[in-house]
């Protein structure tokens, strides 16, 4: 007998994944290795050149193995691939796991070189348990082993990666990190694979209840990798913000499901129409300076499931991401 | 040596689906147990919460494993979810296993309590052939197992498992029975995932040769469930009528397709154009006084493979389907 | 350890996708046979009726194992039902296995009846390695089975069987040969299939650094079969010329991904803009005298890896389609 609500393992169910991308990787050209101390790396944009499939088997993984993930070729001509996500555990798949939410840094007295950091993101976040969001989320995860995804264009130094070890209490084997650059073409699509994570993020910092989102799905155009990390992060943010839709069915009070569809796409933000480069340039490149409701899809779909209601708020900008992104041959 | 027309069992086929359905009971928000025959009962909206993940695994299991089911998210402003069905056996998936033909009632007496009226769908049908559709068709399974499910609110009584077991020749160990409300995710799901069916079925009914039929492709808008039964079952009409889209492959005679073609849509009744929640309400609540030609997708394509010509028929209406389902923020 | 560029099999990835089509033998519609050396033959339009879902499960066995393909229902009203393609290998996958290049030919003599002529296509022609083109890919297969792929209307003549066994070094057991017509429905569907392929080649007619090639992504429409195989050709052929997508992403100078994208459509040529069939007919029905410049996706979309930048080219025509597919019914 199994019930609907018993606990889920989002490590133990990324487990068949990671094999998977383990098994294919030269299929999907990414490189896998042992550090010193016996951890399992994978290289998916550094040496290795990685894939666009390289960086949907890592979406899958990141998500803790609770959420679907593919390609669509568009029949339209706003642009022609598209990454799709579908959940039905939109807040342990996207929030416990994929979120890059756990900051792991090195001082260049650490790492004996240049200072390191990175938002570590992915299941071995649910292990380690180190960010106050877990409290909310009333999550912790149990398991052998655990993955942690790395968008950063160098392999971690051996300090954090002992930190990731200790806090996930781990043994070197049990752990995996992928690495992947987000001028990659791994990185860049399993940056926008999070963009029903972007909604959820967003719907936590509006205030809604997590435990009334009982269902999402979402899809985003992929752009070309940026020539550099900063044009990267640019277009991924831009994918989201300007292409990104997002559909969730939620529980809990009526006019809070309004609201919710409301305030959830990225036009509540002054910044909306800009690009997220200009955007962040004007900001001095300090992320942190950015208005929080910038990040969020540009299109909601809300359903509230006891009263069957659905509102649309927010519009796509492809006309921009087009000039962005795109030139006439 | 195997030959395209070996004989194939429904049952045989959806039962590694059904097993990956218990596997991920936990992920896709359904519970498993054994009633007190020893029946396996899948509660996917009950007590369970369910999901429309759930409800693609269910409407993979009731095609009998010969039909592939899944969602897309659009790019267009229409409507942001889709569910796709395409069968190289349209027939054996939709009519002999998905189409919900097996009626299964019990009186307040046999009750001891509220009388119980289901339309069983899936594999099991195929095993206890109670059904008139089975001997044109020419189809019955033999198999140790069997799956059925069934639209409703409610567990059914033990008078209706005793009947589901002796007719299908099982043991309880060897049923399952999936319940699933047409007011939860999954529900409203897997009666949208029948768009092909309802396509074959009025196929059948304009007494088109169904062994003509040798492929079959659909897809309809996946609307939020609705508040209440009578909403749900308006919502999941109204994303065929409407919002269907089905394009069939068929042999025979040319003009028998080109007539298929024409008289598939459902504009070829005179109540097409309100919704089905108004044409049901004038029709006294009373399924059966309601024009038969109604039940069909909006657009249909229909192919005669021996000439390789292609009819399209039809028209969505999705303004109207925008109109009953959705609400500007 | 196991490093990106790692050796692959296209035959040993081949197989367990073929293993899957003989499993599903029946419910594709297809027979599996041993003929009198021993090798398999899997009719998949011949005497067995076929599928759309066969002619996906053969394209993905085509592209070596190394390609997604799958079908799509649009909700547009151009055309129903596309096929899309994607690989992180599309050099291998289209060009060392997928690509229709390996000349089987018996003369009247040989076969004691009627002349044979096929391209043979998969696989196994990465094991015989008798195109020149191995030679530029720098790549040949060693494998213990081999899958080839014949577009043909009939069986090939044990002259034919021979030469390929003896060309692939293996014995009879080993070798799968998969038999579909064009005018078949899975010979239809793997032959749109091959949108990314011809995609591929023409890159390659136009001297493109094949090398420099590291994904690909492209879609197609897929129309009913031809009543006969002149027709079907002409329908495979307007499916990529006129309804064809591809997007390529590419290394190398960026002067010659620009070049790439503006002289990949099939625009390019002075015939495009008729229907297949009348060029093939002004051209006396002799392939070699088509421009070569026609044989190409409708539109291209190419990214320069390292600049990041992406170019549009190219149209489709869907109106021309529609009027050479479709009537009103």
């Amino acid at each position: 007998m199994s019930t609907w609500n018993d606990p889920l393992s989002v490590n133990r169910l990324a487990q068949p994944l990671l094999q998977r991308l383990l098994d294919d990787a030269s299929q999907l050209r990414v490189s896998v290795q042992r550090d010193e101390f016996g951890v399992q790396i994978v290289d998916a944009g550094l040496e290795a050149p990685g894939s666009v499939e390289a960086g949907l088997a890592i979406a899958r993984i990141c998500l803790g193995g609770l959420g679907d993930v593919h390609l669509r070729s568009s029949t339209e001509d706003g642009w022609p691939t598209w990454v799709e996500v579908h959940s039905a555990q939109p807040v342990l798949a996207c929030l416990a796991s994929q979120y890059a939410g756990w900051s792991l840094s090195a001082t260049k007295e650490e790492t004996g070189g240049k200072k390191f950091f990175s938002l570590g993101s992915g299941p071995a976040r649910a292990l380690a348990g180190r960010e106050t969001l877990f409290e909310e989320l009333g999550y912790r995860d149990r398991a052998d082993t655990g993955c942690l995804v790395m968008e950063v264009d160098r392999l971690p130094p051996p300090v954090v990666v002992e930190k990731v070890l200790r806090d996930c209490a781990l043994p070197p084997q049990g752990l995996t990190l992928i690495v992947t650059p987000t001028a990659s073409l791994a990185g860049t699509t399993q940056v926008v694979a999070r963009v029903l994570e972007v909604a959820l993020h967003k719907a936590h910092e509006l205030g809604f209840n997590l435990q009334d989102i009982v269902s999402g799905s979402a899809c985003a155009p992929l752009p070309a990798p940026g020539a550099d990390g900063l044009q990267a992060m640019g277009r991924t943010n831009d994918a989201i913000l300007y292409g990104g839709r997002v559909h969730l069915v939620v529980k809990g009070e009526l006019a809070d499901a309004q609201r919710l569809a409301q305030q959830l796409p990225s036009k509540n933000s002054a910044d909306h129409g800009r690009s997220f480069a200009d955007i962040f340039k004007d900001a001095g490149y300090d992320f942190y300076k950015i208005d929080g409701a910038l990040f969020a899809p540009a299109v909601a779909w809300v359903t509230h499931q006891p009263s069957g209601r659905t509102w649309q708020a927010g519009g796509t900008s492809m006309a921009l991401l087009r000039g962005l992104w795109l030139e006439m041959a």
